[in-house]
């Protein structure tokens, strides 16, 4: 079962070691676990909904605390402590494109808001309803709409309604021989059609490609029509609507159907790992760079810095395998403020074989030292684990959330630096000790992403913590901005980065922004203050 | 010194051989060369300008001709015969940003159209003024803003002034250890900001990637101020509004400067091409098909239909080497009905060995025998001669024309023939043959770009070979939109096709599309008439 205030499965759960437990206690101080809200108590204080009474419409009381919000850190926090500001007054599953239009057109008629929602992973605030809204919110739950519809073999060219979540798509796929090879941390939950509105990447993006990469084309339902995207394998024929529709957040319309890239699964069923560690944060990111700029086709790279290959080494509480790794590692030259580097290879035999040696020539330039696949194997089998930790760590009185964006080469360093820098000074007013750390996961021949994560003491109420978490969220963010990356690489913009936006769009580039939406939207009832702050 | 009324350099000429000629006449009849206009008898009959007094602005007939037409087929008719429908009122040579503000300004005063000009080269009608046009037009040639800006070394990221042509720009780039490797047929004329207000795809788009790939920011200068597009690797912030800038055809603004993801040049000097002889169209699509959905990371294909094939080898003249190829592939079994295959490698040393022996075995396995690298090297370095052949044709008395489209694999095979068919059909009621023949030669996992040739012959007069060529674009373009191709893989929109953008943009993208131009030239003055028809 679902977990209704965390994340993931509640049979599922992530031991922190008691090795780990003192680290952190070390860093920050002990931790005070809150006492959360049961689901009872919270949904007795769900205000009552305004009527919205259609055969496709649920109203009941669980299903709108299911739909009232996300994965934010924001989030958590109204979950965790039943406060929560605002909910949909009824959750629709529509099994049809013509369900989709009846529920667009009956919104309208009953001015309500529209929020699509796929698999409710957001970890910036895209599903949430907006609070103080006077109009009825009817959250579109889009999971029934899972299905694939069409195949294409010749083209490895799929099909799918957008509602199908991450597991889905791949067990369909892999049971005709193929792949999309788009994993996301939030893989489990996540949906196609959620992927495509916030421009998802994935994990193995280094070889798949972004999602941006691997959606062909669809069927966007907007109020004012539908919008079909040909899925043509490329086009010279004016701007390129499909990237109209890729970050559209809900803001434009509902898709329906989406049309993806896939590749055949003969040597893509798993992704070998290789984990190596780096010398230094310098050698470390020169090597990813040389790597990714001599066109090597990897599938993933993963790269730590020497505070995030510590904490990790600690949380993952392998005591042996560790112990083993440190002594070969320490044999071998490399001491403290060493590196983990994970690369990732699939595909054709050969090709791995070529770029496996040629990537791991380059790191050895670096003085990089490989221990082999266990650890990579460990790290792979694990990998949807890991947001687990955040129900451990929230237990054990420990908030975390991660930022994120992706700059240019020349510009990583002094990024990851002043991201770093902001987090740890964002709690001093607060008397509070922050443990940051980064790892860049997404790499471009002219950049990569930036991904850092924070820990933190969670305070006595949810007051309080929320506004540690809004320090340091600010405090981030400006950092990004000034810095000149993009207010995200990955998480997409939701309601947290919509301040944010017109930094990087520019005056001229928001009103484009609020034209498009317009048109597609002209009474403005999707998925208010998404993307788009007003 | 560049000719005025036909393709390139006038010391540059191709030599038809004999033999070729005797084909050609056997297929059409012979041919019938037009009298040429001469440039005095043009001029004289240019109408007199509007006066646009601006020290930016020349006036002279002499650069009102040489910026009245592109290098399509109706602009041919119209050089060539010297009756030019429309001319422009003054041609501007900005040297800056700030030149092209003034210029901008200096037409919504005066009331006039302004046209940005890269290389002349559009085949689509890009740069031609509009005919009735009551308003002044003004003709920005941006070949004065060509300078490298910035080279962000660490980043593979170069900034160029935006009407930098490609010899100038692979020049400076080389000379600092770094290549584009955007190689399109008008590689010598054309400019990187053409290339990107059009969707430009270059030869070795396989490896390198189409210039969307290429294009990562810029400054687009609209009349209703600056769209700044940066750099970022990539971003998860809301719609890519640089695919809106690309593509834009000069709707929207000028283009000042842009910047571009280039590689490191050792390994990238020039592209090793092995040439193949496939048994049959069907399997050597096969090979191709899988070749590019094996993940191989070539740098260029390029497969001739059996009719191609033929001609080419005709055309080419080699007698020697062309009856030693015959003998050599008879020898092998592979008789009647042979397709010429290219395969382009360039890159890192291992990587280029793997690939090179994978795809060979790919192509053996569909009976393809390779004929080694003296073919392929004579292609490679002729390769921009091609389009000289235009002129030689005409002054025999032959028209040739190129549609393009792209399509998915499993239309592929039929878009061929219905474009092949639609332009042998399109003569028939003139009671003229025509000679169509058909290559692919950009190559993406779910499908390629479709690319036919048409030789026909030239009528007595400039009205009635206009007639003929206007039968066999409606022709072409009727099939293409009729199979679900897109109607531009690599030529853009113009006026030539803006009448079949709707039929794959859709009404509401279409309204999308006008609803972004209205942002950003309130006024209608940029490039009228062309992408959108009204």
């Amino acid at each position: 079962m679902r977990r209704w205030n965390g994340w993931g499965d509640d049979a599922v759960s992530y031991h922190v070691p008691e090795r780990a437990v003192r680290f952190l206690v070390e860093l920050m101080g002990p931790g005070t676990p809150p006492r959360d809200a049961t689901a009872g108590e919270t949904l007795a204080s769900a205000p009552p909904a305004h009527p919205l009474e259609h055969a496709l419409v649920k109203g009941d009381a669980v299903e709108r605390l299911r739909h009232a919000r996300g994965q934010s850190f924001p989030d958590w926090v109204a979950l965790r402590s039943g406060r929560i500001p605002a909910y949909p007054d009824g959750v629709a599953y529509p099994t049809s494109e013509a369900d989709v239009v009846e529920l667009i057109r009956f919104a309208q008629t009953r001015g309500a808001q529209l929020i699509p929602y796929g698999g409710g992973t957001s970890v910036a605030g895209h599903i949430n309803p907006q609070p103080q809204g006077a109009r009825p919110v009817l959250t579109v739950d889009m999971s029934r709409m899972n299905r694939l519809l069409r195949l294409d073999d010749a083209s490895h060219l799929a099909t799918f309604g957008a509602g199908i979540a991450g597991p889905d798509l791949e067990a369909q796929l892999r049971a005709r021989g193929y792949t999309l090879g788009h994993f996301p941390q939030s893989f489990e939950y996540s949906t196609l059609g959620g992927w495509i509105a916030t421009r998802s990447s994935g994990q193995e993006s280094l070889g798949a490609g972004r999602i941006e990469d691997l959606f062909a084309g669809g069927r966007l339902i907007a109020p004012a029509g539908a919008l079909e995207l040909p899925p043509f394998p490329a086009s010279a024929a004016g701007p390129d609507l499909r990237h109209l529709a890729l970050g559209s957040e809900g803001r434009m319309g509902i898709l329906t159907e989406a049309t993806v890239r896939v590749a055949a699964l003969a040597g893509r069923e798993r992704l070998a790992v290789s984990a190596l560690f780096l010398p230094d944060w310098k050698s470390a990111q020169t090597a990813v760079r040389q790597i990714v700029q001599a066109g090597l086709p990897l599938s993933l790279m993963r790269l730590s810095t020497p505070v995030e290959t510590e904490t990790t080494l600690v949380l993952a509480g392998h005591e042996r395998l560790i112990g083993a790794l440190q002594r070969l590692i320490s044999l071998r030259g490399v001491r403290d403020g060493k590196c983990l580097l994970m690369l990732g290879f699939n595909g054709q035999d050969e090709l791995v074989r070529t770029t496996r040696g040629e990537a791991l020539e380059i790191a050895g330039q670096q003085g990089g030292v490989n221990v082999g696949r266990t650890f990579g194997s460990q790290w792979y089998k694990n990998r949807f684990r890991t947001p687990y930790l955040r129900n451990a760590l929230w237990e054990l009185g420990y908030g975390v959330d991660t930022v994120e964006t992706a700059t240019t080469w020349s510009n990583t360093s002094a990024m990851v630096e002043a991201i770093e820098n902001a987090l740890h000074q964002a709690l001093v007013p607060f008397g509070e000790q922050v443990h940051a750390f980064t790892h860049l996961s997404h790499f471009y021949p002219s950049g990569c992403s930036v991904y850092t994560t924070v820990l933190f003491r969670l305070a006595d109420g949810p007051g309080e913590t929320l506004a540690r978490w809004q320090a340091l969220k600010d405090a981030a963010s400006q950092a990004i901005v000034a810095g000149h990356g993009t207010i995200s690489h990955q998480h997409g913009v939701g309601s947290d980065h919509a301040a944010y936006l017109p930094a990087e769009k520019g005056e001229l580039g928001m009103a484009l922004l609020h034209d498009v939406c317009r048109r597609m939207d002209p009474e403005g009832i999707m998925n208010p203050g998404k993307l788009l702050a007003a």
